[in-house]
């Protein structure tokens, strides 16, 4: 698609000549994220300013041309991909704290801030924000947002949708607005805010966000917890969680993973059946008891060996089966297929028994680990030719549907972007999906926000 | 309105003889509710199950005939008085617990269910639903979602939009739906659970929820400090929200209150300027440097005097006051006007003392008291006589005004209803508001949906 002359100047008359780009090099930058799917977009814009956006986006609906926000890149769903070209929107260079303010609990934050920038500059007044995404240092709080992101203290400390007061923002339609409230409790009309959070830039596109500050527990200790095999691991996740000591990490590792880390890792992780990594945090004088009450969850039937890391450097060891996962995966297939399927806890074992069945079924390696306090379990095909790869998408529909069976659902915090959105319909009924379409058309009368992603 | 006879008949055919009145003395039991507003509605039923309410919104929709839900008529903002008239639909018989699932830490519940009711069936699982109003022996768990109903151990676990995992529903089309998931966590399209939470049924009518369930700590120490004036007690607020051990109740008192309270309460009830009651919980083992940690906040310049309590019937007598404070009020004005503002923590002293001045200004009685961890404070106007019930008329509307200078908002936990939806355009912007309609649009396109309500 060519843009209209007309749109380019007012681009070029808003964004100013460093903060637009129609140059074949930079779009290429900006085609792809970290799905590996691209498609070329025919400009690229650097926000700075929230009016920009109500500008950009007023002469995209003029021209019917697709606005595309991307935070950093780094989603895994090709949620920034424009797959119907139009203008990517970058919110790398609005990137300021606005305000920091213990007192009331919130940070007022631009959408381009990295996670990590941002959980460094809350450090010296004890707070954090819980949202922890492995991507921390390279994703954007906008990003964060829009894809609802988690990591392994949501089971403690919630998601994003729990952890953001208000925002700011330009609908599809060019109007700018703000919802929510600077305060921990509200009432006042429909809650905009939640609905925003994990809309994957079709609704609205962020410029401000207030969030939702939590006091960093001062202290935190480490237990690694090996059993004979993935069954008896998912019955104590089970366990752990119906006691009132909630860990602020609860991951999962099964043997397939923990072999793969052992190989690349080396002799410092375990040879076990699966194995449980768990956190628990708070005020030092009350770790000794809730160690103690999380451990007697963790012991039962097929536990090993329950260890308790008592240094710095022994939490580090204990933690580099899970660290050494990632490079490990990369050595067996390029083309991994990334999944974050989540069931109802006590519904694991079933979840990892069947998708062990379905890996010998469809001849497959798959390791599975993840974020079981939540039931969300990282699901990763890893095919290693082009003939694994197509039966690995054969398996991916089949372990889609174990876990609707199960209760469970497509994604716990990757979203669907462009790669899940087929499968929606397997999760949600058609009456619902219709509702999502009417409020998609409430924010987006013209469909230029991010047209592709999320609904089919 | 005199309502067509086909859908009298249909109503009589899907909810019989025993689920469905015309009759006038029923139709006034279910005009009014706690707002003290009334207005006939046409007809009631009262709902069992799911399909029900489909063809009830069917039917209605068809004539364009509204449709008002009611859990209990406990609201305060004429939330489901029917203004044009048209069905009642009363959840009062629909109040299965279908599922108390510990393992996975939700509830499944009908809407009709006391959030008190819920309270007790949960005790023996070790755990409990967060959002507790005072009204909980007497308001609904569809009402508590449909206000986002709150209540003082919100400051640490959050009101009903943390604490609720999916919905069952039917929207203003008819349609039947269901939204959430199962899960602690989600990321699997647009969040249109909380979106209904706080719609004031106004989007859909709740069928089922599915309750997040929080493990109940079996350790609790109340403590009561008494300071010099309502801006010490509001300082001490702030500093005790702004380190790591959240209490799980921080309500505050003004003088005002206080006095009233002891008037009528007795000797128990403290001669001070203002008074804080901070409640922590955690296990036994934790408590002793939980409640050192929030007394060292509590104290501080303007401190007279912190207690904390030893034993269960001292805990009581430090809780006298506060629950002296309603048939107190009573007592002076048939007539209060109950409102629940919420401002930054920060923003408390300069809310309490703007009030002051609001009260002086218009010659109006005003008490002051609330949930001060959330910046939730209930400002109580009671005009005795016609003429104060005028001047505080005029004196809200500059409370609100205050309230919104100050980055507060409306309504904490009591919603909008009737009777605030008028002040709306004060807290939020034409976009927003916008925004807001095209909402109720896509859900309800016809709008039988509890006309008149919320949305100015
Ligand atoms: C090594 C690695 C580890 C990861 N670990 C995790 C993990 O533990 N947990 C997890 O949840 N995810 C994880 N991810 C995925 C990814 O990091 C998250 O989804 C992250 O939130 C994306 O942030 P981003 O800034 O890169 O956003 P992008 O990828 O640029 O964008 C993601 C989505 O957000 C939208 N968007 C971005 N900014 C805005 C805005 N201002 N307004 C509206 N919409 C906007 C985009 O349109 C897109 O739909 C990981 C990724 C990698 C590469
Ligand atoms: C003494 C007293 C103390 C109170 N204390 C508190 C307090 O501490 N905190 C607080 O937040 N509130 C408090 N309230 C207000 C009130 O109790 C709450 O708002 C409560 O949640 C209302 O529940 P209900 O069942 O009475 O709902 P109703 O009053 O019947 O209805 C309230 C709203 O919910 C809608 N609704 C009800 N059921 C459904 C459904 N199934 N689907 C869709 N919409 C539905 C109605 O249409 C209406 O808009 C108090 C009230 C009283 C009388």
């Amino acid at each position: 698609m060519k843009l209209p002359d007309s749109l380019v100047d007012t681009l070029h008359a808003v964004f100013g000549k460093e903060g637009c780009s129609t140059n074949e090099a930079k779009r290429l930058a900006y085609a792809y994220d970290n799905s590996r799917r691209n498609a070329l977009p025919d400009a690229v814009v650097f926000a700075q300013e929230h009016p920009q956006i109500e500008s950009l986006v007023r002469v995209c609906r003029e021209h019917r041309v697709p606005v595309v926000a991307r935070g950093r890149g780094t989603n895994t769903t090709g949620a920034t991909v424009p797959v119907d070209g139009g203008v990517v929107v970058s919110f790398e260079r609005m990137n300021r704290i606005v305000r920091i303010d213990p007192e009331n609990r919130y940070a007022i934050v631009e959408p381009g801030v990295l996670n990590g920038d941002l959980q460094i500059a809350l450090r010296p007044h004890g707070f954090f924000w819980p949202p922890d995404p492995t991507s921390s240092p390279w994703c954007s709080i906008g990003g964060n947002l829009a894809c609802n992101s988690a990591g392994p203290r949501t089971v403690k400390y919630g998601s994003p949708r729990e952890n953001t007061l208000g925002l700011r923002a330009v609908a599809g339609t060019g109007e700018g607005f703000r919802c929510g409230t600077y305060t921990s409790k509200g009432a006042t009309g429909y809650d905009l805010t939640r609905l925003l959070i994990g809309s994957e830039g079709t609704l609205a596109l962020i410029t401000e966000a207030t969030l939702k500050l939590t006091p960093k527990p001062t202290g935190l200790r480490t237990l690694r917890a090996t059993y004979r095999d993935v069954s008896s691991a998912a019955h104590a996740v089970a366990r752990i969680m119906a006691q009132p000591v909630t860990p602020c990490a609860l991951e999962f590792i099964d043997d397939v993973a923990l072999k793969l880390a052992r190989d690349h890792g080396g002799d410092s992780v375990p040879v076990a059946g699966a194995m449980l990594m768990i956190e628990v945090d708070g005020e030092p004088e009350t770790l000794p008891s809730a160690v103690e009450a999380v451990s007697r969850a963790a012991r039962g039937d097929g536990l090993d060996e329950l260890r308790v890391a008592q240094t710095a450097e022994e939490t580090q060891a204990l933690w580099s089966a899970r660290k050494a996962l990632s490079p490990a995966q990369r050595t067996i297939s390029p083309n991994k297929i990334n999944e974050d399927v989540v069931v109802p806890v006590s519904r694991l074992p079933e979840l990892v028994d069947g998708i062990r069945l379905l890996s010998k079924k469809h001849d497959v390696l798959i390791v599975t680990f993840g974020h079981a306090g939540n039931g969300n379990l990282h699901v990763n095909l890893l095919p290693r030719d082009e003939a694994e790869r197509e039966r690995a998408h054969v398996c991916l529909a089949e372990v889609f549907a174990l876990v609707i069976s199960l209760h469970g659902t497509l994604s716990g915090e990757h979203g669907i972007g462009l790669v899940k959105r087929e499968f929606m319909p397997l999760a949600l009924q058609p009456s619902t999906l219709n509702l999502m379409h009417n409020v998609k058309a409430a924010f987006d009368p013209d469909g230029i926000l991010n047209p592709g992603k999320l609904l089919p």
